[in-house]
């Protein structure tokens, strides 16, 4: 049994096709005429061009516009004059070949990208490499794996998935990928989920110790394969898969239905999402809304902050996407534990109790502004609602608001269109929040329950720090009470309570907050379709007194045990 | 105006008297005859001694015995083997002449000293210094200041005072001590806040601005100094000086009284203590009991944990001191923000919301039954109470009381005497455990508020960021829900409600707190008489309902207001 990360679910048994690491090899070599490198340079990025255009058709017609599109990217770069440009002028300069100038080039730029970090810009890099490696196997004549041997069943093994290694293989036939390199948002494991196959990343050293057509067991689910398993681990695996497809059919069955309750409750499954990228699993996977657009994706990783109408087109497009469903977009919600050199944050001894989100957006007025003017000029597209995080007293709301009702004024004198009857929320993370509920309530029209923090907070336990993890649990009577206290203080004043920490998607604690009388559900798109089954197989009223009941026990193991039978009762514990 | 640090308060004008820095030179020479020079080491020491005894006789007789106590230790350094063989040697060797030997091995014992970082130990170096800089000058022939020319109401100015200088003072004619060097816990403070004079330290520079017979205004209530004021100034600080004395007076008339509202409500005034120094200004300030004593110290700035034997003293000391009257010692209360060695605390990204005091405490079973047993031994000389911090769960209280349950009954087999019947409280500091103090309530014999924590827990503000200070308020309406959530819960199963954070302490709060039933008020002592004085003006019953009042308001700001305005109401702002 070999770790890696959990890259996309499922279960695959199947033979292995390795993609082969005919990498161009590039050596240096002093050219004489450089006027005539400079021509192959440029015949091989045509014919690159060509190739690209090609797979870009090949992609939409296959499997879909959103996943063509990296093609055009790829088409785009190479037309980027700054890299050819800069290419061109070593050739001519220091007379070398064309290949290696054009790698020396990307490697400068790749280092630009490199430096920003973790995550999605980072793993764009990829993109670029992809497209260079294409046209060095040009310039010195190699070919690239012969995705066109590909058996029935494959499960491709390779040190890293380029987009054109994926648009070239036959989905038909591929059943898995196990990639060396890669996290949870490289492009393979993108990929997958799409294609939704299983996909298991960063499992070290797999190319040395494989062959084309050995038997692989993987479980995208929990991050693990198993090459040349013993009949007893091909049993174990045949059975899980047997399973998890059957529960995969009946979820399915779940698409287009309502959320409501034996007793006819109905709530709303709404997703959280990172970038406007992850639209497309929210709509695939029928969710009611986006119950937490995190905004940060748009201010990390830049040298200064995004413009009114960059913020703009992100939310109008996931306004438009959602076709009407609400969008209820976060305000930045930046600390001192991320590096955006533009609004030079602290470093501080315990940021997670320092200046972050809308403590920073309250003194950078501007900043905010931009911000919530891009929100309200979005909601002119969709059902936008803007939600503040982070807010500990009344007067914070106040203050917000009051910032809010400027940028509104100001629109209506531009003659700018939005939603002038808008929503407005806070996120309830923070115990004082809680506390006072009954009076934020009459200031929001709604309050979405943060629990990630609530917990943290409420337990003064850093969800991160893994010395005094089994002390971070949902399960704690007190977070519990709190919980109540919000939604029926919400419900006083006719507002509705969502909540999108990772409790909202958990099996054992939805029946709890269904009987507490939570209206929105907001969770990662892969567990909507779940919710939408448990809820379904649920009675309100009986969940309201099992609440009761559970808000009357003294520890966080008791309860947990407790809900634990409660989901074996109900039949919900194994989807 | 020149700011300072506020050592030790009240108010005073008078003429300067500088101490002047006659440190002793000290040169290398190469000394032929080592036996000589070795001669001359143990002649000056020999002399020094014999002065060191001469103060001692003096300060017991003029101060008390716990001042005195530090020229007993000067004498002891004068004896360590160490420090005196290692400058024999170092003579012997390398033929250096003694004040060179001696200083360098003393530069390299204070090293080690620094090296503890801030606090009791670090000033404890001092000691060191001001004793070989007495051998010193014996070595090289210079002599210290001759403090017998102090005249009537003369202030101190000084880089730094010595514990030998202030023995040589006439103290009743030291009006006040101002100080280039030294911090709050430095030999000046200390000593200026027994003899109840002013003190303003670290004022950089002084030295160099004034002159013997300089008139100088100085409030030690808030560090500020005035060199040759002019008349408005000096009336300002007549003024000032003459309302303090007055209240001073008034407030040593409840030296003795009991702490009773009008309507003859009793409440019990105690003080936080961290080292058992500060039992004297518990006792000269008359506080009915320490409703916390930090045991930190015992752990601090040392190479191993401290045993059973040395805490059992201290303890117990505490234990006798009080006569009877309550101490509430708090088991170890540290994290990853301090550095203890033998710990091994992991540095942590949020210390704050990390492994820290009882969750430290319940992995390391063998330190915490160490101190245990040490506080069970010691509750047979007085009234100990056991308290643990930093309590999240009812798993924790239970699991820390089973532990307290197994050191009994080794201390029974072993024949030890401890009180049977001591009681067992916890600190509520996490709102967690506020949220549960109704199940908490039935597993221990009393709660004890801890404001400081609960504050920044509730409302997610770091105390200690200056960035967001502005977010850090005792008079939160979650924050006063919370308290009062508390003692109901405690009174409801008889049990007694303490508050130890700073704002058991704070005029405005007094009040509130009254109303709504708190039972002890712990504080530093020096704020004892005043908060007495301030429920002894104050009916329980009205407060009752301006508690209520005050529990229904929507802000900090709306309630800081209303307090202040009830404090002046009541005359109790300006004491």
């Amino acid at each position: 049994m070999i770790k890696g990360i959990a890259a996309s679910p499922g279960i695959a048994i199947g033979e292995i096709f390795i993609k082969k690491e005919d990498e161009a090899v590039i050596e240096k070599t002093k050219i004489k005429d450089a006027e005539k490198e400079i021509k192959k340079l440029e015949e091989a990025v045509k014919q690159s061009k060509t190739e690209l255009r090609e797979i870009y058709e090949k992609t939409l017609k296959n499997i879909g516009k959103e996943e063509a599109k990296i093609f055009e990217a790829h088409q785009l770069i190479l037309e980027d004059p700054e890299l050819l440009g800069k290419t061109k002028e070593m050739i001519s300069k220091n007379k070398e070949n064309a290949a290696c100038a054009l790698n020396k080039i990307t490697e400068e730029f790749l280092s630009v990208f490199e430096a920003m970090g973790e995550g999605y810009l980072r793993e764009r890099a990829a993109d670029l490499k992809d497209v260079v490696e294409r046209v060095s196997r040009k310039l010195v004549g190699v070919g690239g794996t012969d995705f066109n041997s590909i058996k029935e069943r494959s499960i491709i093994v390779a040190r890293d998935l380029t987009p054109s290694d994926t648009a070239q293989m036959d989905k038909e036939k591929v059943i898995g990928f196990v990639t060396e390199t890669g996290g949870s948002t490289s492009h393979s494991a993108i990929m997958a989920r799409t294609m939704e196959i299983p996909a298991v990343t960063g499992v070290s050293n797999i190319m040395g110790q494989v062959e084309n057509g050995d038997l692989i067991v993987m479980d995208g689910t929990i991050g693990e394969i198993c090459i040349r398993p013993d009949k007893k681990t091909l049993d174990t695996y045949e059975k899980r898969k047997t399973k998890y497809e059957e529960t995969k059919r009946k979820l399915k069955t779940m698409i287009g239905k309502k959320t409501l309750t034996h007793d006819n409750h109905k709530v709303e499954i709404s997703s959280n999402i990172g970038t406007p990228e992850d639209l497309e699993g929210v709509v695939l996977n029928d969710g009611e809304g986006i119950g937490l657009f995190r905004s940060e994706f748009l201010y990390m990783n830049r040298r200064e902050a995004p413009g009114e109408e960059e913020q703009y087109e992100a939310y109008k497009k996931a306004a438009q996407t959602m076709e009407g469903k609400p969008v209820v977009i976060r305000t930045l919600d930046v600390g001192g534990d991320k590096e955006i050199s533009y609004l030079s944050l602290p470093k501080e001894m315990n940021p997670f109790l320092g200046y972050r989100a809308i403590r920073v957006c309250l003194r950078e007025v501007e900043l905010f502004k931009t911000q919530l003017r891009a929100l309200l000029r979005s909601s002119a597209h969709g059902n936008i609602k803007i939600m503040f995080p982070m807010i500990s007293s009344i007067e914070e709301v106040r203050r917000a608001k009051s910032i809010l009702k400027d940028c509104k004024e100001e629109l209506r004198k531009e003659g700018a269109r939005f939603d002038e009857s808008i929503e407005v929320g806070i996120m309830i993370e923070i115990p004082a929040a809680a506390l006072i509920s009954d009076m934020l309530s009459k200031e929001v029209d709604f309050f979405s329950i943060g629990t990630n923090d609530l917990i943290q907070y409420t337990t003064a336990v850093d969800r991160m720090n893994n010395t005094i993890s089994n002390l971070y649990t949902p399960y704690h009577p007190a977070l519990l009470r709190l919980i109540k206290m919000v939604i029926d203080n919400g419900h006083k004043e006719g507002k509705w309570v969502g909540m999108c920490g990772e409790s909202a998607g958990d099996f054992k604690l939805i029946p709890i907050w269904l009987g507490m009388g939570l209206d929105e559900f907001s969770m990662s798109a892969g567990s909507i379709l779940r919710a939408r089954w448990i809820i379904n197989q649920l009675s309100k009223e009986m969940m309201e007194k099992e609440a009761e009941k559970v808000l009357g026990m003294l520890s966080s193991e008791e309860i947990e045990s407790y809900l634990h039978e409660l989901a074996i009762k109900m039949g919900i514990d194994k989807v």
